[in-house]
């Protein structure tokens, strides 16, 4: 049965990248990419492999959602293996699902590799946890951009204020003014501590510490990781004081 | 300067371990590693590599938090590379900031590692991603077992309660009765689907299906996440209508 690997490869850092993902990387007879993978990962491609990008970022999709689903299905029944690489996780705002289940409507056999998800790693890379012990138990993964198809559904951050401890917000650089003043709306202090990560894993990677009242995703580089709550100046105070 | 290097080694399965994981495990003089690691890593430590096991399982500790700190700070102190295997990701739930905060404040070099969590990992590997399009734009990630200590907080789940779209809940089995109950009085209905995922990437994985009203942890082995919300009846409908 032909087979197409759903396959993470972290937050940008090759040394991120799994012993699964290589092995399917080395083995693959084509290899369809975006943007946010560590490039010298295709490197690792076997001599003749296929290399695609299909990139996305915002507003400037080189391939359409759709054509990347028949590009797996396609080269799946030619009988050559595939694998689809995204940056992080798959599964986390990844579109990995949608690309599994396509191709499974389609007779291909879907085999899906996890990978570290930025939204945990990228606030580690700066030693800041998304929940810490006395100080945040529970964190939320948002997304801040979301999808302007028929079935738009955003995010109630109004509702989402002091419902949990921490709040992490991805691909949410170009709304952040907006996003921020929704959560003070809903509740959450002006003076909330905020960090917004820049680039984590790759070069160029920044951390700035800002506030909820005065956060934005200006002169940011994407993509910014933003991380609010009190974990961010907890572990930073107990960090500082050593 | 001494290290100690704080490393997350994913869900349990040999192959989502990091490039960078293994080349630390190999490199290092002292291995410290808990009960939820895949116990063939071990092998890969250099001949004369101090193995520690600082296990823990709920209610039964076999080394102290404090006593794993002391011994970090004391091996890197002799000069020796160690390493801290947690399962999954250090930093989530995994006392990974504690530790890195007690070796900084001895003056000794922190580098943490990041890995795949079970939190999004466990129910990818039954094909449900925590957010889909259309249907879950943020997921809270929290725990079910707090510390007993003097800092306690509990997670509010009557208020965290239709304010995400998918709750994920991480070492929660033998709270989940209760849990469910608090999350149905905050205003989640009883037929909202949950899927119990156990021992994800292991010898014996297996999953569940139930709703709010119905779950339980009863005979589920550790370590289990649950997932609550529509996401799991979406994506298990979509898949099944191949």
């Amino acid at each position: 049965m032909c087979s197409v690997y759903i396959v993470g490869v972290g937050p940008g850092d090759q040394g991120l990248v799994s012993i699964r993902a290589l092995e399917v990387i080395r083995g693959a007879d084509v290899l369809v990419y975006d943007r946010l993978i560590p490039q010298d990962l295709l490197k690792l491609a076997k001599p003749g492999a296929e290399l695609i990008f299909a990139g996305k970022e915002l507003g400037h999709h080189v391939m359409e959602q759709e054509e990347i689903n028949e590009l797996l299905v396609s080269r799946a029944r030619e009988g050559k293996t595939v694998a689809r690489l995204h940056g992080g996780d798959p599964f986390l705002f990844g579109r990995g699902f949608e690309e599994c289940l396509a191709v499974t409507r389609n007779g291909v056999k879907c085999i899906v590799v996890p990978g570290i998800s930025s939204a945990i790693a990228a606030p580690e890379r700066f030693l800041i946890p998304v929940v810490l012990r006395g100080v945040a138990s529970s964190a939320a993964i948002v997304t801040g951009t979301e999808d302007p198809g028929k079935d738009r559904r955003f995010v109630d951050f109004r509702g989402l204020a002091g419902r949990v401890d921490t709040i992490v917000i991805l691909m949410g650089r170009h709304r952040m003014r907006e996003i921020a003043k929704e959560l003070i709306e809903g509740g959450l202090d002006p003076s909330t501590p905020v960090a917004a990560i820049s680039k984590a894993f790759m070069d160029g990677e920044r951390i700035v510490f800002t506030t909820l009242g005065e956060v934005s995703g200006d002169g940011l580089e994407s993509p910014v990781v933003f991380v609010i709550g009190n974990v961010v100046s907890a572990a930073r105070s107990l960090l500082d004081r050593q």
